[in-house]
């Protein structure tokens, strides 16, 4: 049976476990990437592990979250994020390099090699042809200090590509096809496989927009074979030794297909507020624009930026938009300001913001109330852009740039200009914004910490006896962004959790943080799908802060579970879903003989004022066990 | 008796009054600019002034100070101010166009003129030959609605520029030199204007860096000579028609001289925390540098940011330092990125943002804690830059791009590196950031008034008898900084006065508003110089809404004062400055026949609670008492 290019390289990683779907696995990592966003939250808990040298080929911390600087703790992470890198062999890219998906592709990514990001973008990588994963920090933190990552080994979707891409449709159309016929839980537990003729007509960072977006599929990553298009990519980054000829063997199984005609997809959009609300530039109209903006790591690319330059060249913004752009890379900038394309873009009326995430996280450009706003970014949840009442569509950089002149939503295949052919360029090497950790004795660098860089809250051993207040019953479906909001007032934040934890579960109910401080030591109940939607482990992390043991709940959103667990927080399910209605705030609650109950798989909780016992399961696995007792990952790894 | 070029233009513009120092005159205005920041206010104030077309030969509102956009309130601003400039006949410029007193130059200056800009900066168009003055913003909206403005006719100060500039020298050390000289009172009371053989070494560019931070000096504003320079900079720009010669008289008779010897000027820096605290690079030494900032409305022209360029051509940013840079204009962004310039600086590892204020007025890079910054910039006051414990140098663009190579303050004059002669260029026309008012019934355009645009409060006339509570008893110099905070917090708010008035006279008394709240009529008692610093009419407008209706000082800022007036707010002065320590928070106090004491020029507060009664001066001239009598400007100028 032949194999697919997903499990080909995960069994060229395989370490332990049986390579089965759904079975626990862990593989080797070949290289690590982090952002500064959770970048210090990594490198505190890098630093517990007493760790000398990572233990990864390469390993990378980018900054490009927090680049704004309204305060002095962004530069402050910047500091430490800098010190630690040096300390431990990490290269630091400057703030003003890029973003790191981006600059990673450009850099450092190879095929067939592993990637771990504590971004949930990372799978960009995929289009590189690696396997390429995000994944919470503390689990980053565990790759570089021991070179190796566990998961559950995914299903693998065979998406085909058949045809060639028609002027004005591209990349992002296709992933936005992708989306609306899987949805974004169609991903979930799966790696999507991209393969047929239809790939040969996509460049490397056509593919990396696609895989990069496969995250909203829920996927654990997207993979593209490694071509003749991967090789003459490398060869314009100067990486052509880098090159392997990688793809799943022609009589391949899968576990699902799906087949997406590229000559018949027409210029789409995802519609408020869900990226895989997709529908027709064409269908949904000419409705009038506030807002364009262009950038972030799915189309962020030398070639998608050369596109909007020779769409704007001669032409003038119109009057009522505001289009913004933000480019990938200081590459991309150095190239474009050196053939005159930046040129182009900037006389159109275009503003010129930093190479960096930007407005797709919600750092700027926020857009005017009830504004829309077309972005060539990867996610439009409701508020995401900063404004509540506006509208975010997400298109193509061609749709984008067409509309920021006409001032309408508009489909490009109907106007009458013709979109010229972009020709690849060689890229000048240039690691001026590259900070090596050279030298000798770079253990020694004292690491720098600001005055917002507070030390990451610890657990303790599970006790025999937990005895606990319930300070919120929450509702079905509570998000990471539920649990700990982030946006530009707490964005800056993310290395100080006694200070976010003052903002926890702030939109569901304002008073829990400071019900908690006043308990001590507390609980949460919840309903089904607790802890959906992003990976940050912010989420666990706040309520550790703040005395958390244990959350009962429904159901747990997988990713969110293991951040509860690594900290050290038993996420326990109801076996009597009605039993939910039972519990109320300030109920006091009892586990008696809680380390045998954990190793039992079943844990019964007291409420201590009726003396009613309620079943709970656990579905621990072994490891899980071991850290719930130890009271977190980082203590377990420090044994 | 020869004349002075600054009473040359002013008696050209002379409509009422007598020019001679000291008396009141009333002068046309030509042109009058606005920023965001303040802006909103103005055209709120215009609004209400029931204008239709503004009277000036041309009015524009710029976009520069809040363009990070971390919230919908900065895009509803712009939205707003673009639908009242439509609707008044003003012209706007978009967000990414630049800075307004760098555009201003090159776009609309014009030697001869009067300009009026709610902007301190504002006499950046001084080196053009204008009469360039910064003001409040209602006094903006008056000159828009009538085309005039007020003011006491100004002392001259002659500075006469001997020789040449060094290598390595540049017009931003002319101006730290002419600080170090006069301090920063030196300049108030008068306008300062420029001669001698220097004068002709000096691009318009150049002169506009030391008319710009002539601010710092507390001047009216500065003046160059209008000369071949000149023309030769209006044909760059395509507006040679817009040149007309201009200089003073042979035998002009000054007020004040300053003699500058060009030749031997030395790299000099403003040290912390004040632009007059100057010493010159050589002697400060060469401190470690983490952060360098080049741009702001000093030193961000064509000529400035080319040399940066060929000073960074072909090096590497130091690995410690980050660079930060923000071009003036989109016109100059666009000649770098034609002329590789541009492409030369992001290659040594520069970051680049968007062509704004930016860090200058402390909107985004702020350093981390600690830092050494230095900074091209006009003002280095404390917590200015974000970072309350940093140390903020300004420099010229040269001495701040060589230190960002070698990571430490470096004099270039004292490094073996020879500085490139920069050559002039022409730019090329370009209004595809700008939106004309045009169209028929334009003044029916809708008012965009997003929800965080307030209407600015409005006081009532002078009744009978004033009765009050004192809410603060301040002690001396308290700044308009102290009484209406500024920062990336609140700037965003300027177009909230009710938002802002909960943070008025935070840092001093964070009890101020609520007691104000409670008190319902209140009363400040200050000390000596009263209302300091910036001009911001923010200071009296939050007073105002929270119900303060006079401030008893021992002495009152010229600006603040003026502003107070404006709002309907009496200052007024102790006969007896040790009346001062009478008074206490929560004191009763009243005024009897309030307006015939207000016309008679003395005051008299009677202490209810006690029955003493304090003589207070007022000082007022005929115009004031009848803003007084009014309750402020819009009132009186609505009849």
């Amino acid at each position: 049976m032949g194999k697919t290019l997903a499990y080909k390289i995960l069994e060229n990683h395989l370490v332990s476990g049986n390579l089965t779907p759904g079975e626990e696995i862990t593989i080797k990592i070949d290289q690590t990437l982090t952002q500064d966003s959770t970048g210090t939250m990594v490198y505190l808990q890098l630093e517990a592990m007493d760790v000398d040298k990572v233990q990864t080929e390469l390993s990378v911390a980018y900054i490009d979250h927090n680049t704004l600087q309204t305060g002095f703790e962004n530069a402050d992470d910047h500091a430490f994020i800098k010190s630690v890198a040096q300390r431990h062999g990490v290269l630091f890219s400057k703030p003003g390099n890029g973003i790191c998906h981006q600059l990673h592709l450009e850099n450092y990514g190879k095929p067939g090699k592993t990637l771990l990001g504590s971004d949930s973008h990372t799978p960009t990588g995929g289009g590189l042809g690696m396997i390429a994963i995000g994944a919470g920090g503390l689990d980053v933190a565990v790759a570089m200090a021991k070179g190796t990552y566990s998961l559950i080994a995914p299903k693998v979707i065979k998406v085909e590509l058949k045809g060639q891409l028609q002027p004005w449709t591209s990349a992002k159309d296709v992933i936005l096809y992708v989306l609306q016929q899987l949805s974004v839980k169609g991903g979930v537990g799966k790696i999507v496989e991209y393969t047929g003729e239809g790939v040969k007509s996509l460049s490397v960072t056509d593919r990396a927009t696609i895989t990069n977006m496969g995250a909203e599929l829920g996927a654990t990553t997207s993979v593209f074979p490694s071509d003749e298009n991967t090789q003459a990519y490398l060869k314009s980054q100067g990486r052509e030794a880098d090159y392997t000829p990688l793809c799943a063997d022609a009589d391949a199984v899968y576990d699902q297909e799906l087949i997406v005609d590229l000559n018949s997809l027409a210029p789409l959009a995802a519609q408020p507020h869900s990226p895989d609300n997709v529908d027709s530039v064409a269908n949904i109209g000419e409705i009038k624009v506030d807002q364009v903006a262009i950038g972030s790591c799915t189309n962020s690319s030398y070639t998608d930026l050369m596109k909007v330059a020779a769409i704007l060249k001669g032409k003038k913004v119109h009057p009522d938009v505001s289009l913004v752009i933000s480019p990938g890379s200081s590459k991309i900038l150095t190239k474009m300001a050196e053939n005159g394309a930046l040129a182009d873009i900037i006389a159109s009326g275009a503003r010129i913001i930093e190479n960096a995430c930007g407005p797709c996280i919600g750092m700027g450009q926020s857009p005017k109330s009830g504004a829309v706003s077309l972005r060539t970014f990867n996610r439009n949840f409701k508020g995401r852009s900063g404004t509540l009442d506006a509208d975010v569509y997400l298109v193509s950089p061609e749709t984008a740039a067409i509309s920021a002149v006409t001032g309408v939503l508009t489909d490009g295949s109907k106007t009458v200009q013709a979109l010229p052919q972009i020709e690849d360029t060689d890229f000048t090497f240039n690691d001026n914004f590259i900070v090596y950790p050279e030298g000798t004795n770079t253990e020694n660098t004292p690491v720098a910490m600001g005055p917002n860089i507070k030390p990451f809250p610890r657990n303790t051993a599970l006790p025999e006896t937990v005895e606990v207040t319930v300070t919120l019953h929450a509702g079905d479906n509570i998000t990471t962004d539920d649990i700990m909001p982030s946006d530009s007032r707490l964005l800056p934040y993310r290395s100080n959790i006694p200070h976010l934890a003052n903002y926890c579960f702030e939109k569901v109910d304002n008073e829990f943080a400071g019900r908690c401080k006043e308990a001590g030591s507390c609980a949460i109940v919840g309903g089904d799908n607790y802890g959906q939607g992003s990976s940050r482990e912010h989420a666990a992390l706040a309520p550790l802060y703040l005395g958390v043991k244990f959350v009962i709940a429904k159901s747990f959103a997988r990713i969110h579970r293991s951040n509860l667990i690594n900290s050290g927080i038993m996420p326990l399910v109801f076996e009597d879903p009605a039993d939910y209605d039972d519990f109320s705030i300030g109920d006091k609650l009892v586990i008696e003989n809680a380390p045998q109950q954990v190793k039992g798989g079943t844990v019964e909780v007291k409420n201590a004022g009726t003396g009613k016992v309620y079943k709970t399961k656990t579905n621990f696995s072994d490891l899980e066990i071991a850290l719930i007792l130890k009271g977190g990952k980082i203590n377990y790894m420090k044994g």
